[in-house]
């Protein structure tokens, strides 16, 4: 299992990070131990699992590669031809992701359909129509005539003739919920024999690769083909869980995919994550049909190196992946997502007040949502729970589907719940939630309808929303974490549009009744239409969604584009500023940080002030009781001290000084290298035994004959390690490694070596200053 | 006049920079020192004007400033208070930012509106209106009989009784020249003698302030007061400029003016410049309505620094700026800018190649119009002519008014002609562009009328316009740049839209002739409503305004926000992607880039990729035949010869070595610190002299009666220093400089002090190696 696998890297990666081999060097040497390490391992890569990249160093990589590209080029059509693929190649690499990611959201979406409504019953017609589809053609005028068309039949209709009774309902009832149970064994099954890596949201995760992690397998065909078929399923079971954010990881997945057919992509760490980070704007375009808020979310919420060319080319792959889904229109709207409305009333002042008080509810539901599901999440880590998904899954999805089935709100998929609740009651409108008491001499045009009572449909479908709301949050808390594909942007949304909708009805009923208030006096006159329950629905799910997630640009130009006006910015605005303010007085984590701490991956947020006043030597290493720093010299260390150096330690790196005494640093050499540079070594070069001397130097001295020859390996050595001074605060140290993306530094005083500070140092030490156990919430 | 200002920084920046003083030893230490280092100049601020700040310096000494604040809260109820205060300050300032540019705004185009209608008649029921609320209540049904509304009168008319005639015509013309003359006389007047800052668009010094250079009057309230009142003056005299550029700099000079409410951002150049970059957004949003446009403008165009806090203030701020400026509705139709459109018809895949065509156009006007400009500009600051800029000013707007007056297309303002460009024609408009033909038996509803054969009007229309395209292009490129607020985006997109609306009714009027030819055969049936010229207006704008400043994403989001659906989103960008592909092959530079080199603003482009092989060492000073670097030792230097140092060199910060043999570096300090320092120790510490050894150790060793008292100044002595080592690739000390925000690094090699590279240095360098004269390009 994923999380387990994971920890690995704790023990793997020792606090000293690899060097950067300075690429120059690599470049301008012609020898023989060039041969193996322009490819070191040939199927590895140039990092280890579990380990973390170096930033400065891809970038210099990638600068290499553009220049010899090039410089080649002017010497023939063919390199001409070539260098020019390779500068448009990451536009092919975008159009693609867009076009797989979008094609794979429309395949994914119609499937839900289908699947969620054979857990009901089958059309007759064409066992792969959905209900909708079955009824499309269908002669009857009413939507709610339209749904029960003959060509649809539930199954206890098809099994025993008889579409009423009690024994229609509980045949309906036991099949309901054996559905979901074969829905959600088979993906809890699947993923667990075939891609691990495939449960949870994903977001996490991909946070923490790109921030530069390595995580192999992670974004691999397997786990995106798994994920796919998966995300069906779970969606489909009616578990209280949503494809938004495995969208994400699933278009992350078509990205890596197609980074691998250019090499430019493939073997260079940096630049894959820019294709990643504008794949996950284009997972969140698909799932919210929303280019500009899948741009932003992924800027604001994922990504870690953001240059404006990723800017642009994700906004690109966002509308390439957006055109692609509607040009399959899953929904038959010529819309990409099933829950878009156009409101045509407009908003109080005074309704801030209602919108503010939702925004304080998604701020409260955001705080507990996240400590109840990270409390769950930890019992299954740390108790036997963990040791049953399987069961788990199907505990759950028995207990969702036997409590959902009853309550018609929690039946339907989630989606179809909070698009009826968005929605404005139009004078056709046949569901429960718009059975007003019509006045008779209404003759106003059918979008303009003034305030109306409630009728007894309204009450009843409160009552239910009510139930509704409780078992969704409920349910949520212990659904989200579990060994199958889980995203909680539509449950959060669900619980916040139904409080909101909730909240509207009251205001409107209040209104109504109450003309005469001083509240209402201004803008509510008897026959004004000034209430409109769908938007109150629209804004508690925004700051529901912004509790639990943090985001707040991307959630806003979300739900901009989800409503396709200027007009409710700011209702959608204060909402979700509320909902902030509110979470975030309770704990500045979303979500994802908290699956992120909890499951120990070093992610170093951008976010995080870090306003402690501690300095470099109070973190480096070794500290003060610690045996000295293992460091190599430049002209007097023998082939064996380094070999018996190797095998004594496990760090991934060694400085190497002028002398011991003097302590005067003059690069960094990497353990592989190393390790690599002397086997060579002593398989090709003669002379080269236990007792040669390894020269860092430039050159090394001319020895007598009797001594054995030297073994020089300057080559290796990254001449520009980067320093601080033990003075430097630590607040700026944390900047340094944030923004130029080191794995270490080196601490030196007055030119001497004094330590060493990798990230997980770094990352250790904020979670101590932030007074928390750091061995048990950083790398448990 | 401020090019000529702002070349002074050359002589005032010397190559080594000034150094950042560790903060935490700033406040940690107390002693006598700290009296006045605290508040080293009073009036002057932390930095010299044309001096770059320290971005880490600042950071942390806000780091500082909170904590203070934090620990401080504790203590009493006012102290929290105060301290909550302080944390809503970034929001307080962004509400009045964005109250104050909206307004400003407002004023702006209802001034305009009136000034510019007054260059042709007046109202008479009250003067102060302009030609269309004069006529707002007038009882013609038409929009053309309206508009010649008895209310308003021309002055030939107002003057001599004669509406018609050639005498009118003639006595019409030589008004508006005269009154345009007037305008544009005041306008360069009140520049010239109270705000120099206050001509050109600001975008360029924008930018280089936010990169963390500081212009000290550039965003001050005479630059606000005088830039609005000349943007009136300067727009409605009819010249070839536009609002948007300046607005942005009214909206930074707004922004820093709330700035001086709060220490918090008054007193730290790093917080001041997030402000900044939020009220760029906001002047963005006004000028175009587009608030989402704006903070991605902000982001992608003129940011440097910009933190996810920063994006969410931005946006809230934009939002509050555009609803502002939507309750003074200027324009009376509830939109925030004149050209909004909604288009009914879709377009079809076949109009992509006119689309790209417009892109190419796009771009070719770009490259075209920035080398011209530049060229032009260049001339005007070595020749005598920048001696006369009044005259210059008189002299263009002389010759635009004569020009603009017979050509309808041109007399009236820009931003009116871009509005009916953009417009489709409606079956009852009555402009001369939507003389079609109508077929006499046509019934169908007024939106969707079918492709017409164009009448008389029409190619009377396009032969108006291709006039004024001619006209537009020649006169904006010597506009731009002249001593008043001028703006380039809106002659730009009308050169666009020009030629757009030309391309569109030609593909039109091909369409409607050949409906059998084969690319128009499968979407353009007769009678079918295919080609919609206004789109193409539109598109061709796009395309203009991305060559000329190569704006990508926040061009097309603005331009979405324009047109309000995402259906026009490819056609949009595929003229965006094209016009900028190809503006770049011929320049990377958009005009504000230029416009930055043309000035010698120390601006590090986070764009430019450095992808040269030079190393620090090939970067550093002192060069090989330079005299040594100027240094301080840490205990043998006297008080002497640091005066003489001070004295003999200008350089603005020295490091300290153990000792000049040794060469190890062990920090370094300020100038202006050292010089305060000795000179209080010389006036208060008894006993120190010029003999008098200073002492950067951490303790001055006890000396003999007879010596003079030693000089501690270990304090002043910033103990972490940046530094690199010379082999350090010059691609990785460019991306320190950019991402960390410093101003000089310390190179070493082996613990030993070798040299030192400032922010001049790189910017030098970066020319040196684009194979440009440097001391030309970037420090003329």
């Amino acid at each position: 299992w994923s999380q387990e696998e994971l920890l690995l890297f704790d023990d793997v990666l020792t606090w000293s990070g690899v060097s950067a081999a300075t690429p120059t060097e690599e470049m301008n040497g012609a020898g023989n131990l060039m041969d193996f390490l322009d490819e070191p391992f040939p199927d590895v890569g140039t990092y280890e699992d579990f380990h973390t990249i170096d930033w400065l160093r891809e970038k210099s990589r990638d600068t290499d590669r553009h220049r010899k590209i090039t410089s080649k080029s002017k010497e023939s059509m063919w390199e001409l031809i070539k260098s020019l693929l390779d500068a448009w190649s990451g536009w092919v690499v975008m159009l693609l992701i867009g076009l797989l990611s979008g094609t794979l959201a429309g395949v994914i979406d119609l499937a839900v359909d289908w699947m969620t409504d054979l857990k009901e019953g089958v059309c007759l017609s064409a066992f792969w129509y959905s209900h909708e589809q079955c009824c499309w053609t269908s002669n009857e005028t009413t939507f709610d005539d339209r749904d029960k068309c003959p060509q649809w039949q539930k199954w206890a209709e098809l099994m025993t003739g008889h579409a009423e009774g009690a024994g229609a309902y509980v045949l309906n009832y036991f099949l309901y919920v054996l559905w979901a149970l074969l829905f959600s064994f088979l993906a809890v099954s699947l993923v667990r024999v075939f891609a691990p890596y495939a449960c949870g949201s994903g977001i996490p995760e991909i946070k923490t690769i790109l921030s530069g992690f390595i995580i192999r397998g992670y974004l691999g065909k397997w786990t995106l083909l798994i994920k796919t078929v998966t995300l069906v399923l779970a969606v489909s079971s009616g578990l209280s869980l949503g494809k938004e954010g495995p969208l994400v990881h699933v278009a992350c997945c078509c990205g890596n995919l197609f980074c691998s057919l250019f090499s430019k992509y493939s073997k260079n760490e940096g630049k894959r994550r820019e294709v990643l980070s504008a794949a996950a704007a284009a997972g969140v375009s698909v799932a919210f049909g929303a280019p500009i808020g899948g741009v932003l979310f992924s800027l604001e919420e994922v990504s870690y190196y953001f240059p404006l060319k990723t800017l642009w080319r994700s906004f690109f792959a966002a509308l390439v992946a957006a055109f692609t889904l509607r040009s399959i229109n899953p929904f038959g709207n010529s819309r990409l997502v099933l829950f878009y409305v156009e409101y045509h009333t407009p908003w109080y002042m005074a309704e801030l007040v209602p919108f503010i008080l939702l925004g304080v509810f998604g701020g409260l539901w955001g705080t507990l949502f996240i400590r109840a599901n990270i409390a769950w999440c930890r019992r299954r880590k740390t108790t036997q729970l963990g040791k049953y998904p399987v069961l788990e899954v199907i505990a759950v999805t028995g207990i969702t589907a036997v409590l959902a089935y009853p309550n018609p709100y929690t039946r339907r998929s989630t989606s179809e719940l909070i698009s009826e609740l968005f929605n404005d009651c139009g004078a056709l409108e046949s569901s429960q939630l718009c059975d007003y008491i019509n006045n008779p001499n209404m003759s106003r045009p059918v979008d303009d309808i003034p305030d109306r009572p409630a009728g007894p449909g309204v009450y009843n479908a409160l009552w239910q929303l009510a139930l509704a709301l409780i078992f969704k949050i409920v349910i949520t808390i212990f659904t989200f974490g579990m060994k199958i594909p889980s995203g909680l942007f539509i449950p959060s949304m669900a619980v916040g549009a139904i409080a909101g909708r909730i909240v509207g009805i009251a205001v409107e009923q209040m209104a109504y009744h109450h003309h005469d208030w001083i509240i209402f006096k201004n803008w509510c006159r008897p026959g004004a239409d000034c209430v409109t329950p769908g938007l109150y629905a629209m804004v508690g799910a925004a700051a529901c969604l912004g509790g639990v997630t943090r985001m707040t640009v991307s959630l806003v130009v979300i739900m901009f584009e989800l409503t396709g006006g200027l007009e409710y910015i700011v209702p959608l605005m204060a909402a979700a500023v509320t909902s902030k303010w509110v979470a975030d007085a309770f704990g500045k984590e979303g979500i994802y940080e908290s699956h992120i701490q909890l499951n120990g991956y070093p992610y170093l947020d951008v976010r995080d002030e870090f306003t402690h006043r501690t300095l470099a030597t109070d973190v480096m290493r070794p500290r003060r009781n610690d045996p000295p720093l293992a460091v190599l010299t430049q002209d007097s260390t023998t082939v064996e001290d380094v070999e018996t150096l190797i095998k004594d330690t496990d760090y991934n790196g060694f400085p190497v000084v002028v002398s011991r005494e003097s302590e005067r640093l003059i690069g960094f050499v990497q353990r592989r290298d190393l390790t690599l540079a002397i086997k060579n070594a002593r398989q090709k070069q003669d002379g080269v035994v236990s007792s040669s001397v390894v020269y860092f130097t430039e050159d090394a001295p001319q020895l007598l004959a009797s001594n054995p020859q030297p073994l020089k390996l300057r080559r290796i050595l990254n001449l520009s390690p980067f320093t601080v001074t033990d003075h430097t605060p630590m607040e700026t140290v944390v900047d340094i490694f944030r923004k130029l993306g080191l794995r270490q530094c080196l601490v030196t005083r007055s030119g001497r070596l004094l330590g060493i500070i990798t990230k997980k140092d770094v990352l250790r030490h904020m979670a101590q200053m932030m007074n928390q156990d750091p061995e048990s919430i950083m790398f448990n």
